[in-house]
């Protein structure tokens, strides 16, 4: 049975739809649609890393896209549709009633934005997150042992306590709370109600302390212990998780109608959007799989036997199927990548931004301070690449939004040394390039060192294709090669290789992605010449590290 | 006896020539001529730090300055001056021939920077510099105990070596080497041949390791031991060392015709800029004063009772008669004040330098640049002044440079730890300007741990009157008042005091200060409400100092 397939790729600005054909895995159409009110900065404060979005932007963004992708191929097209899955950020989770409605969707909490999904990024909840740590280290089985042993302020119960302790209504309304990698299928299904709302095996063995040591979650006594305010909140999740190969239920016919395509398209069980891009990049023991944007996430596949029990310390978790059925997937990654090079490039625009030109003048100014900004990247990369590794004697750290792997700590921040005089735009750029590459390289030897193999990297994400420069400085800090791949939608692939197998075009993931992974674009070799090099300057940077973490 | 006075300030790029009336303290005219070869930046190399002066510069300069004197008095004003004295920067030493011929003025020399002036702020000579630390921690007595026990580049010695082992031509026609404060003082008064060439207290004390305690310099064995090279020098020099309230000898027939002054006019033994600027703020036991500008020279007295035979670490030197006969002068300073808040202002300028506008507003984009850049600071600083002491969480450090004291080591750099994503170039500016002022603050505790009384500081040159944001952050952080002085040329001013003593206007020091010295133009109190925080923030700025220098 073969036809189209629909990845749904909810990312933290816009929702994706790719239309793919199982057939041959080619990619017939997309849609991208901006979330409308997280784009004019509603229900947000970053000045206090809150960050919340509606669920109806997630709604009414699925259905823009449907309506975009459906314009530019024949009419019926939704008709071919065999399968759905979805992808999410997360831990992105939002409170839901006793029906398992979303609470923001109930008029009395349509402005507010704890009864909202919370972000990944939002981390308003570092106090709570460092509690659960506590607990977990006091409690006679460590629950977070699967998850690196931090519970980080990005993760469900930090949020769901966080929310419950700031919002008396919102808790008290609070049934329960779900992933958006959840909520979304189920409400595509029509399994919203507590009653019968299914877990995908991902977020909750990767946020939620799922596993299958303990056969489920953590007892009620462990969430009660750490607040009352958390009592009984575990005890109505469904600890029957399933993997992103199985099917939660049939399209509704209300979404039918709305999204165009058949009721009972079968829809999948979803994950978080770096686990699904991991399968469109044929993710397999030995190789990392690393979605490359604003931040990163990374992936990597070991066979259950081969980790001997062992917990990988320090990551974002290691759960049996959370990316394909019978293997664990360990999951790290950085909490800057790309966010750092914008964070230099904000700061070398602040006397376009904040001096203003003589009035006679002002509107050619305006115009051209637009192209000059969009032109720094690019030209501080031109001079960057032209100097040697290392140059200018200086050292950076990544940290520009906390730290996520290894060893999850929010607070810590990012330094540079060795600045003097002579120390130019382009020396910092390069040295905050090499910032991120050595981060990356922190998570890499952790892996190694706690036996999981990475012998190769495959990168996909915004920047892998954006800068030579930066793929070639990772090539060599990394010392292993890099697979760029040719798709720029991988999440999306991912979740449209899992609707084919949850649509029955193929039997398994194996299969689907033989036809449909990503082919590799372009693969950058690392310089033998800079390996030695990069050896000592990683160990200062590994240093800074250090001071950071433990003195400031 | 009264009349004018004539200072003469050698600066790093120009000399200055101002008249005073001894009658009142009257500034009556003044004139600045920048170096015209090294205006044009010959002789130097940025890159290597190699800082060259040609002694035509000085000699040619002066003239200039002085027809630009007179042109706006009264003819036959020159008649009028009964003294002159100098000062300039330093250590900025001259290899001489067995004549006093400084070599670049003979015709075989005339292009070899090796034959010029060193300039203070060269730093060809790093590696010398260590060996004579290391040479004097050797030996039975160490004869760098009063000079704060490090050797530093920028000082005579080192730079005499360095460029011995560099020019075997330099080194066979060099008899001795002469500081710029000595070799000018020389020239006017026709004393420049070894046999009758003598120099002031200031810079043999400070640079050269003359010291009361062992009568003089220490052996030759000590050089000859470092390298053979420096074999014999220190014996050409003459030990009798005399303050600056004393004359050199009269103005020479040749000068005086070339100055437009008599001939036999008194010339006062020279010093280094700050050391008379100090004189011009009425320095005096408790109170310190700092020459503040690209980078700050510190200058302090103590009675030779109260020090005890004690020598303070880590400074430039304590000697006594280097700044007022009688008193020890102790000199400690920062390598970057000004300079570190340049480097930021380059930084930011960076888009605008090197990425061009549309070529059709080429023209208007490029009259904008300059105005747009030379108001960074300006509206840096209002920025920075709206935010709170600390704010960001930002550490910064002043060693852009390196570290000129405590403790000198010119091979430390800055470092800034704390950035955030929300870290702005307000943030960050504000983090420099506390930089500068906690690098200030390690130097008066240093005094302060060992017995040497900070209550108040006089500041004198371009920042202290240019930013009340820079000053006030000061007083804060250094949590005692701030006297600003009203002189635009406090070091010429001082060299004019001297030069009234000189020229017998008054019978010593005090008595001229007492009626030249400069008033004070502003005074910033410490706002108690911020000492405590500054304080913890001290102590961060100490913790990432301590990592620099030991970690990296």
């Amino acid at each position: 049975m073969s036809g189209y397939v629909l990845g749904l790729d909810y990312g933290s600005d816009s929702v994706r739809a790719l239309l793919v054909d199982t057939h041959d895995g080619s990619e017939l159409a997309s849609a991208v649609v901006n979330y409308p009110r997280w784009s004019q900065g509603l229900y947000c404060d970053p000045a206090r890393d809150q960050f919340r979005q509606h669920p109806l932007d997630y709604l009414e963004g699925l259905q823009q896209a449907l309506q975009q992708l459906w314009q530019s191929l024949p009419a019926g097209s939704g008709d071919k549709v065999i399968g759905i899955s979805i992808d999410t950020t997360g831990s992105t989770p939002v409170a839901v009633d006793s029906q398992g409605q979303a609470l923001a969707l109930k008029p009395e909490f349509a402005d507010n934005p704890n009864a909202m999904f919370v972000l990944w990024k939002d981390h308003t909840a570092l106090a709570e997150a460092t509690e659960i740590t506590q607990a977990a280290n006091a409690a006679p089985v460590n629950y977070l042992q699967d998850m690196g042993g931090i519970y980080s302020s990005e993760w469900y119960w930090a949020k769901a306590l966080h929310v419950s302790r700031q919002d008396s209504q919102v808790h008290q309304a609070a049934h329960m709370w779900v992933e958006h990698c959840d909520w979304l299928p189920a409400v595509l299904t029509g399994t919203t109600h507590p009653s019968v709302l299914q877990m995908g095996r991902c977020a909750a063995g990767h946020k939620l302390m799922w596993n299958e040591k303990w056969q489920g979650f953590p007892p009620n006594a462990f969430f009660a212990g750490i607040d009352p305010l958390l009592d009984g909140l575990v005890e109505r999740l469904n600890a029957d998780t399933r993997c992103s190969d199985q099917k939660v239920g049939g399209l509704t016919e209300e979404w039918a109608a709305k999204l165009g395509l058949k009721a009972g398209t079968p829809v999948g069980f979803g994950a978080f959007d770096c686990h699904m891009g991991a399968v469109a990049a044929n993710v397999r023991p030995g190789t990392l799989t690393k979605v490359m944007g604003t931040s990163t996430c990374d992936i990597t596949l070991a066979e259950p036997a081969q980790l001997e029990g062992k917990s990988v310390p320090g990551i974002c978790g290691q759960v049996n199927g959370s990316v394909v059925p019978g293997m664990v997937g360990l999951e790290a990654g950085q909490s800057a990548f790309g966010d750092l090079y914008a964070w230099f490039k904000d700061l070398l625009s602040w006397p376009l931004q904040h001096i203003q030109p003589h009035a006679t003048v002002a509107d050619i100014w305006a115009q051209q301070v637009g192209q000059i900004e969009a032109q720094i990247l690019q030209v501080l990369s031109e001079q960057a690449q032209n100097l040697e590794p290392g140059a200018g004697n200086l050292t950076a750290l990544d940290w520009v939004n906390g730290r996520r792997t290894p060893d999850a700590d929010q607070s810590v921040a990012m330094a540079i040394s060795g600045l003097k005089m002579g120390s130019s735009a382009a020396h910092l750029f390069r040295a905050l390039v090499e910032a991120t590459a050595f981060g990356s390289r922190a998570i890499t030897e952790r892996f190694r060192e706690q036996g999981v193999p990475v012998e190769n990297i495959v990168v996909i994400g915004g920047i892998s294709k954006k800068s030579d420069f930066v793929m070639q400085v990772c090539a060599d800090v990394w010392n292993c090669p890099i697979d760029v791949l040719e798709s720029e939608q991988s999440c999306a692939l991912g979740a449209a290789i899992f609707a084919a197998v949850v649509g029955g075009a193929y039997p398994g993931v194996a299969e689907a992605q033989a036809v449909m992974a990503s082919p590799v674009h372009k693969t950058y070799q690392p310089n033998p010449a800079n390996v030695q090099l990069y050896d000592q300057l990683y160990a200062r940077y590994q240093r800074l590290g250090q001071f950071v973490s433990g003195g400031e």
